[in-house]
């Protein structure tokens, strides 16, 4: 008899599909769930091989254009970024997929969720927070922080053993020595040879982008249009687009040819543990960049000093520690849609062997920047010598500290 | 009779030259003041020149090393960044030469001092606020303030008919239709044709640094390495370099070559004018990013989110804002010094045609990151069933949430 | 001929009807008004004798209402509060009182405004910020910063001349000693015998509220409801009063009685300079405290960190320097707003002897608080066990810590 | 044979003496530890109990005055409040205990440390944290979090079973229906009929302050002295007091007998649970008060905004959480000391009936009031016509905005 349906969260390689056999084996029936987030896969094959395991089911949900409008637009909207480096790219993709994973887990009725995250990783974290919030009365079965599981395959030959075993079928293709999570805002890499933070990448690690040195020598330019802080048009040689999937396709197609993006960090897990990744960032960090250029011409400097220094650091912390299902996220949400009302325009970028530039940038509604009033040649509106007056005042409290430093003798 | 001595900071252009020449017209006495911030500068054809139009004495004082030790190093340890774009070159050259202006005008009994700051830009404050905080009794004569300067002067061909009148020398070289200043961080260009946000700066407006079109097709790598936050040491193809100014100075050419550190940006100014500036601040870029890198290693999560939150921004800020002799900085430096214990090791970097990359880091004496813990591949004195209770424990608040959320219908 | 029409806050003391007079004689019409924002005052006298010593016409606007809801209320939903202790009665009223007194400029067709702040406080900067923002074209005539002004009426004694000159009618009473400014909110003591920090306030000067030691001997005991963080009911021994006014001038009434709100500060002036105040804000500081109180209830904690740190703090700094009507205040509005969907619920308070108590709090709609989890006694749905992995996570950052220490034998 | 030798935090009471029965029981030796933190307790008779039950020792450790010195004063410093009303009274000893406890572990050759910690609190977090911070190798026996024990010992009749049959001693008084945790700082009460959020709290539940209501009718003065933010003399009708416990001590008794210091909270548990405390932190509450009322005179504006923002709030935050034992407290407390070398005067104090008030505040040291610069009266130094640039160059930025909401047709 069944201990139940399970909702497992399916990849298509050896972990997951061992997993899926190994709940099999526990006395589940198994569901699985697969996110088109972008990443580059053969999901029908994958489908099968869930089928071909034992699966009742195998669902692949394009979660795309979703994934692009409610996270990674956002995040560019605030100029999201962790530790001054990362910019997030798979802490952004796990909100979509964990609601995607659980739709699924209710519709058809499973009492459990499952995926194939290790147990010293932020991911973990991400799905299973946002998958009790959700739904609090879910549960969790994560089999590589099960003792049972993890000191039975202790390593990859133990899970391809026990993948001939159950008749699992194996792609030929040796493992990567380091692991890899792709979606359409990046590819992470990270273990194996790479945990150790002196060992530079490897050319052949990275995927997405163009080695910087292997790029055109001539540079490419393009032009971002913003809405409210979104990006709604991209237009280059070929021309406009505004949907925002293509949009973010496209700018990830320039950014690639060029090799924009590529970040190499020892970053602080939720979890405490220091570990070393490397990513791929293309289109989201032009993006950003451009967003970030953009605000500089419109947007009101205490509005972006608050933003800056509560919200920017503070989203990011949020999403990369796997509370975006918080009250906490909300709230900051209605203060990033708060700031971004006069965030409209346009920045005209280039890219050129792994560097991203801004050419120019302007607005046709917004008047904060006032070329004649803040030229040095004009007199304008405003009379240079009630300036004097200003410094007067800001000086009367460094006035009384350098008298104390004075009397004090202190040197300042 | 002499209305008095004043100290004027001078630089042996049209400008300063006919501030020299209408002060002495005013009934005052001059001393000339020049500091050696690093900027390629003709010293002593200046010192003649200001002796020629009639000042007492023309003193430059070389404040390179104090520059880079007590300005450029505490911003590197912060990460000193003002709207998340520009490192701050201008900003933090003041406080030296302020210092350097006041001993001078102290040393010579001046009762004043003055510059030939505009009345609408940043710098005014910001030498003015570090007079009065370093002598509240002193007086500030800051002619591009005073109507009857600014009204008499209203263009640069009034300034050239002054000077021909004054028998001011002026060099053959025609203006450029942009303003610059330099020292040993960066070279700043604004006003002019700049002045249009979208007009994308001139080929030849960059002068620190080569095109990175133009730079060398092979990239150069060096290491920095790092001792409580400070840069210590410089290891290039060339060998080690460890004074402090020699390091610098080695950084920027090395960055120079290849064009890093060019930055286009649109800023809000203490006064609240929007203006846009073009900066080229090569060696404090491959230094800053080195130290943010090294920090990743070595420095406490909760020490840096702390640092970032409150120490960077601010610092940022009030260096930006002329405040740097304020208790505010003397507060914040107390905080930036004490973040840096643990910031000790080095890194690897490369430059290639105007993008800095970090190939490797590693430290010998701190132990924060710990390969063998953080590797997904083995288990450690850490057991991964321990994250189950950590999530747990988590997700109480956020199932209250979900909670609240299911009772009232709202999607999460 | 008139040089223009001014509209001039009027207050109908000495100061204000002086400077109705000078303006007179300066040779402008003057249009006078007053806001009725509950302080107590003859407003139909101050009317007659405006128009006596000349004004066009004297408004007078009942601005009660807008002040407690537009003002009051979004400051108790954020507990603004400055520098720890002042709870901003005066800084509150400003901005409705200046957007009045503009749209009567408008109205009249005023080409400037006036008012009687003096050339030190605080004052003058909220009114002219807000006159500035709600139109950039106004002219603003500040006589108290006019040396030909301040230099003709050195003190009260030169005023009086004036008056008696102009035949400006002068109550008989006698000034106090020092100067008071009183609305809905508060009224605010300084200046005169209180501008020594370390004089007691003598009992006289409290207008407000009765001495704590002459208070009644019994408590008394009220109930506030709150909905979305927003005063709505106010319950005492007489009743209901759900008004927004009305449960405003309630809370004062039972808080003056009961000798609750006084507030004695030496503060920082946006100018620079420290200033001494004593203040009473009776009802405010118990619905404030009602507020805090209940969000501890009801508020999830990590939005209230987020707010407590970044919203209260600035909103507070910004009412305080006037900056009410500007893109700052605005942003900041949208996040007090969002963090406040749930509080909803009310609290029992009681006021005795000078002192504000919560009894208890209770709400019908948020579940947050859950007695029988968060019971010691109880096992409920959580266990104790999983607090284990929760304690063991967070201290892998902090073993390391102790690593170090213990390897360079630094005690803890 | 022993399983190895265990120290126990001990307090006499019916729960650690069952646990340490239990854990003889269990085939441990036990030392008991027990820290004076100057709560009321019979320490003797809870010593001669340890050892009848079978400890193999019972220390008792006089931690008072470094609690008062290490602990209280620096949250006196920083002005460290949680959730705006919680003085952190428990969270404040728990350093203290726990480094005790681990010299005795230390001393005694112990393995493991135990305590009697509820597995739902702040507390357990607390004491592990720091020894696992103290000694990153120590293992922790937390029974309450052992299913083996809290399933044996579901509530207080099992224990009172268990101590019979062990014959552990019981004392004879019934135990109240509340939990009590008392130190020098503070009394907390919560638990049991407390745990209803509605229950005002019975008026024999509070035991270090007489109710305000029975307080005398008279006011008590006296007078605290701070160097660099730290009380260093209480003066009041007895004489002055200068011993840092001597005058913690005083500091309470006055307040004490005047019923300062009470307060109902509903707090965030670090683990994510709300929970109702009641407390009492007489002396505390009025040394903190008069604290934050000498920094309005004496501490830079400046200075002040960070630090509150930053500063106060983190350590607070940070101490609640039990991270004391961190590189981020480390990092907070240097920046207290640095924010507070002007903190340097006296105030006056007043308490009455369960109020604190300050009668006024003096510094023969700082200067940064100024009485004439500060009076509405006198001219000074200083112009009030410089106000007029002052608020100029400030209106910049404001009427850009106004001018766009004229464009836009919003009403401000």
């Amino acid at each position: 008899m069944s201990k139940g349906k399970v909702c497992l969260a399916y990849s298509g390689g050896l972990d997951t599909s061992c997993i899926l056999a190994w709940l099999l084996e526990q006395g589940y029936e198994v569901v699985c769930y697969m996110a088109d987030v972008g990443q580059e896969e053969d999901f029908e094959a994958a489908k099968v091989k869930a089928k071909q395991i034992g699966a009742l089911e195998c669902y692949v949900d394009d979660l795309r254009k979703e994934f692009v409008e409610q996270l990674c637009f956002p995040a560019i909207q605030c100029n999201a970024i962790y530790e001054n480096v990362y910019l997030l790219g798979t802490s952004l993709a796990r909100p979509v997929i964990a609601r995607g994973q659980m739709a699924v887990a209710k519709r058809e009725g499973c009492f459990a969720v499952s995926h194939g995250c290790t147990g010293k990783g932020n991911d973990q974290v991400r799905f299973e927070l946002a998958f009790y919030a959700l739904d609090p009365k879910i549960k969790v079965i994560a089999p590589w922080r099960d003792p049972v599981f993890y000191e039975r395959f202790k390593g990859r030959n133990d899970l391809l053993e026990y993948a001939a075993e159950k008749g699992v079928p194996v792609s030929q293709t040796k493992a990567k020595p380091w692991s890899m999570d792709e979606n359409l805002a990046h590819c992470s890499y990270e273990a194996g040879i790479l945990e150790d933070p002196d060992v530079t990448p490897p050319k052949n690690v990275w995927k997405l982008t163009v080695d910087p040195e292997d790029a055109p020598d001539k540079p490419e330019d393009f032009t971002v249009f913003f809405e409210k802080g979104l990006p709604v048009k991209l237009v280059d040689a070929q021309g406009a687009t505004t949907d925002s999937l293509e949009l973010f396709l496209k700018a990830n197609a320039i950014a690639r040819r060029h090799g924009v993006g590529r970040i190499d960090i020892v970053e602080n897990r939720f979890i405490g543990l220091k570990s070393r990744g490397c990513y791929e960032t293309p289109g989201l960090t032009c993006l950003r960049n451009a967003h970030i250029d953009l605000e500089g011409l419109v947007l009101d400097r205490e509005v972006r000093a608050l933003r800056d220094q509560f919200v920017t650091f503070n989203y990011a912390k949020i999403l990369y520690n796997g509370l975006y299902f918080s009250p906490e996220r909300e709230f900051l949400e209605s203060s990033i849609v708060a700031s971004q009302t006069t965030v409209n325009g346009q920045v005209r970028c280039r890219v050129y062997k792994g560097s991203f530039t801004v050419l120019g940038r302007s607005s046709e509604t917004e008047k904060l920047y006032d070329m004649s009033e803040s030229s040095m040649d004009e007199i304008g509106d405003f009379a240079p010598s009630e300036t004097t007056g200003f410094i007067s005042v800001q000086a009367i409290r460094l006035k009384k500290y350098g008298l104390k430093k004075q009397e004090t003798g202190e040197a300042l």
